[in-house]
């Protein structure tokens, strides 16, 4: 086991651990820790919401998450020897929950998969789906099941949802800036269009006083994924990966967080995958001027690890950029993709899951989403492919049509208001 | 092998076959033949341009493509006992280039990628690449290469990038309808947003004089996927796969066509995948009422095959909905994609291909395009994978820097103007 | 589609073709044509028993195999250049059963299993199932399914069972000598424990007259493999397969044969896999020096082609080298083998099927039979996998107990004697 | 994490623990613990020759490895409800190194593989590697390394050597019987065929006075695979598998060891795969007189887990059973593995690996090892396939030659005599 550079405590909160990491992006937050070329580390992660959501049947948590506190990341860590320019190398060795413990926080064998309501976040679905709902997930080994979505079980791709390097002042000021002339355009959306800088519920690792209140005003939100890397919520960071990132700071100031246990393409629900807390264990290299030789100068490149989940079949659905009202887009695969979900929803609604159930389910599983005609006027059309695997039931189209699961109690949803 | 429905002659135009084809969406378009239940059968499939693109070494061919005459289909296909409601239910047997014939027609041994001109249809990233370019590949086996595009060889993934049911009368009107108020929003826009119906250059099976002049005046137009199936170009609709497409009409009226050796999710260069002709064996069946049992009213579900290839080694890159002008877009994971296909096309170039052959390789190689975060507002995340096991030479980063190919005589580009 | 270098017309017998191949190995075998290296050539090939087995419902013909005709190979061909002590690389490029064909030689859209009767080879099973079985299978583009096996159905993994280089001289002295010596053991024993040079029936190309009669009463039987490759039934010598030869004499002299559309690990049933005729495309060059460069001086090596199926769920079966008497063995993988595939057959006869269906189905599908202990004295222990994903029903152990299949009209049987 | 039913110290001897196992087969040595049907619970292990190896460049341990004291066994656990003719179901819920620990060791970050002299045991390959060897692994997340085999990485495939239920009285006067009977064919041979009961340094849980005497006296060794499942050593026993045992005695017994953090099929160096201690997540059930239903009265049957690691490169050797010195052997499946194996190891060679750390390496890789021809008279041939991305450098035979890596210290030999 490498040494544990960043260790948490799972019964104390974020700020009140032995190091303090942050939840926001700004180069001038301190490093917490130097990690050396060629070696190894353990970093402990804390889940997003810094133990908000209970392990209940109740998704009151999910409507009244505190987004202001997102995400709890462990951090900024200065590579030594890393400059701009450089590629910084990061091997993810392992990563999974919380080990060897049980109990209250996600990650202690279980985590939770939640839609966030309209008015707190919203979802890829925010129009159909606009109530928070949960899920529960057991984790089982390597496998997961809940007791509010019965007859699934899957074995988890767990990978980190965030991971990046410090933006330079110069990137910061160009995001604070495209972001606030997005937002300009429609400021009072719910939700809204994008996050701007948020002093309330700032952690800035060790800053303090004047120098904690000016970052904490231009700090970027974590939310996004941007040059740096940051929150790609990418599915296939798994154990065995090897990811590249820009270099924008000396040092390169590396951060990561958001574990998941498993997501499926596109974290549709928001509050999604299967959130947890954890370790990941890494090992950092630098390719010196790597930016220039390789030509990456903005979004970590990668090569994803070799490991399972192997499925080999699998159910599929496609979707084309016409909305729901029947009104024609141009080559929006975006919208494509909402509608081969909710074509999948609407499938394994029939199966006697509630609609919330599948749409959860499509958040958590590691459901394969594909770009497939992206120019073919005027409809993009995107799939979203199902592995069959996972389920107890057949759910393959028949003659005989579709078999009834028992839904149990169903997803808990959260009343309104909050 | 199935009995031969529908026959192609290699050295004969489309319309001058013993059946004749055709090239629009209509309800009317009177079926070819009839598909028993339960029965398979071998239709030949003639490539989409019907010839019109050569075995050389110049684009001019793809800048002057002949795209009203487009995709000249095989069908349709009364299929025995089909009614609207049913869902029916086309395996893929086989499917493959044009057996056992050598020669100038694509499918003959060889096929092509064309990157559109912005003038003649444009591609998915037409403003980087507004020229004509083309590269051939040929055929060894299971395996293709091209000259134009040195270093590489892969296998191919034979799939139709056509298939689909007629559309009832009402559809068709719906598609016209909501097509033509796209179109109403920019009509002289270059490429166009969408392409109304057009009479020049109709096929439209055995109808003649009046009959065909409406259903010309009529018909949609073949180049977008919709409720369906049509050109949906699902790079995994492979040998094995089952798709269920929904009947809108009585007898259901298949078509199919667009053959492609091999493409990469999304064919972007709309000239995309390595078009050619060739045959395909299917089975059908129908799945009674099954429309509303499975709750697939429109746009095919599907199984795909469990034939490779099979690639473990990845090399993958990411984008995000920020314009290459630093404009801050709202999740549009269509804009991610071209983001982070942008990035595999500057890093590949860091080998010594040009763009242009970075970007039909992309095209045409069996790349993987996932929607990775599609929430994180205000930035969606795309990712594109390039098996790295196709390149001659290493391709992944290391300190040593890229190696260097030899980029040939590289892929033509067309003289303009056309 | 590469030159046909070796055409085989399937209304004929083998012997009355436009070039004749053989079917003993010898140095002095004429070639019947010269392939150049870094070039592509089409080779039909004959089912190994010339057409002697029909498509019908009868085992006669399999108890009545004619084992002093087989293997009808294809060849030998020249390969320009290749001298002793060079590798000869073959590639794999395609191979199918008879294209474009339908009829009454297997291969023409089927093709058939038989188990060997103890007096006409025998089987790894001969003790168990001394009498002739037959089953044909129907071939449905990529997959297959049986009349006399019901309730499966699977993915071709087509190949050769058969490929090598000629001995040289000594080497063939070598066999005849060694393999000799192993029948002088037990000369009477039934099956035989080797088969012997036999000039009946001996097809030797063009040889003729006081040629003929030398080399057919010295040429090696093509039963085994040898040094040269030879029979080897590798289930994964599939299409972009790439194989390395040594080479013993001026020019290789390459042949092959046996095609199989699909076989389990070890061939059990003797008349083993899927046999049928076809083509096969390759592409040949040589590594000058490569047997020694390399250390290959005998039996080839090889790297799989990377096409499927893939199959992810899997039921597998362990054996020991125990006897069913109850005698132990010392580390006799061969027996814990066979102890692996009886107790495969004892599981599937509790759904229904015969045992001699189960026996049947496990030479021909795509199973894998897998060394696993073979040190821990006395006990070796095999392992055999089946994709559980080819058959209709489920096959997993459960608290409900197996589920009955139909096992239809069964495997035809031969009756005795013949 | 489930509940730890048997907890181990990894700074005490197996017989020091507040649990004591065994290393014995016997009914009556007594339960250890309860586990209940539908429950899941964690087991540590202890490498099986308890910390007897070193960490260290010196392989006198493994000559002197005390074979006596083998296996340290966790268990046996009764499992509530099982009675003789039951199936016991083991779910592998997660199986690893000891967690969170660094250490001497093995399993503390560490594993080791060595090749047992021919006086200690021997190995598959014991006429030509007749001494003893060792090599170090070093544990890197799921991925590992050697300095005394430079120049390779891969995943580890993590799995129990061992695990098994207690024979019935009368099962295990079967083996002694049997065992017995083979030794007594050649008494002195070294190594021996079998080894017999053997009370010195045997472990029998809390036996002591009178029964331990006579249980040790009568107890079965645990090298061998047998009726009950035991050392089986299937690499394919991953995380995720599902395995069947038959239940021989009221509560079945259930024990497991000899945990590897990889191995190559066959497990070809006897002290081989990379042995270590760690921790193995079960959860069990019961299939009520599933064996009589199923038919599986002896030996395991397993569904392996769908994890990878996915290769997809591979190259391949065969062997045929002909001996060393050209003696034709009738069908020895044994032998054509032996002899493929040391085709792997000459041609590894060339590329400047020493042959003994060939072999340790096959021993240690997950290499594939399969039955190919088994009825091909009188040869039947074996194949064993390595991935080639597991190396660093291409080991792909080429016109270029094998490249040439630094075997740097290679493996450490034992000083003869022990």
């Amino acid at each position: 086991m490498p040494e544990v550079i960043f260790p948490l405590d799972s019964t104390k909160p974020f700020t009140e651990q032995k190091l303090t990491g942050h939840n926001r992006w700004h180069p001038e937050i301190p490093p917490v820790a130097t990690l050396k070329r060629g070696e190894s580390y353990r970093i402990d992660c804390r889940e997003w919401f810094d133990g908000a959501i209970k392990n209940d049947d109740s998704a009151d948590d999910i409507r009244d998450a505190p987004l202001n506190r997102v995400h709890a990341l462990s951090g900024p860590f200065r590579i030594e020897g890393a400059e701009p320019g450089d590629l910084l190398i990061v091997d993810i060795l392992d990563v999974g929950p919380i080990p060897q413990e049980e109990g209250p926080l996600a990650g202690q064998g279980w985590g939770y998969t939640g839609i966030f309501a309209q008015k707190n976040g919203g979802s890829f679905l925010v129009d159909q789906f606009p109530d928070a709902y949960k899920a529960v997930w057991d984790f089982r080994g390597g496998e997961c099941t809940s007791r509010h979505i019965p007859g699934v079980k899957f074995t988890g791709m767990v990978h980190p949802g965030l991971m990046g390097t410090a933006p330079s002042s110069e990137l910061l000021k160009t995001w604070n800036k495209r972001e606030g002339d997005l937002i300009a355009t429609d400021p009072q959306r719910v939700p809204p269009l994008a996050l701007p800088p948020e002093p309330d519920a700032a952690i800035l690792g060790s800053l303090t006083g004047a120098d904690f209140d000016r970052v904490a005003g231009e700090g970027a939100r974590t939310a996004p994924p941007r040059e740096n890397g940051g929150n790609q919520d990418i599915k296939n960071f798994t154990k065995g990966s090897r990811v590249f990132y820009p270099v924008y700071v000396s040092g390169a100031n590396l951060s990561m967080g958001d574990l998941h246990f498993s997501q499926g393409d596109g974290e549709i629900t928001f509050c999604g995958g299967i959130e947890m807390g954890g370790f990941i264990d890494i090992h950092v290299d630098v390719i010196k001027g790597g930016m220039d030789t390789y030509g990456v100068s903005e979004n970590a490149i990668f090569m994803p690890g070799r490991n399972g989940p192997v499925y080999s079949e699998w159910l599929a659905f496609s979707g084309t950029s016409v909305t729901l009202d029947g009104e024609q887009r141009y080559l929006d695969s975006h919208l494509s993709y909402q509608r081969a979900i909710l074509h999948a929803i609407d499938y394994l609604a029939k199966f006697g899951w509630s609609k919330e159930q599948a749409y959860l389910l499509l958040g958590a599983a590691p459901i394969e989403g594909r770009f497939s005609g992206v120019v073919d006027i005027p409809n993009s059309c995107a799939t979203v492919y199902l592995p069959t695997e996972i389920f107890d039931v057949d759910i393959r189209p028949s003659a005989s049509g579709p078999m009834q699961v028992d839904p149990g109690m169903g997803a808990p949803r959260a009343m309104n208001p909050g």
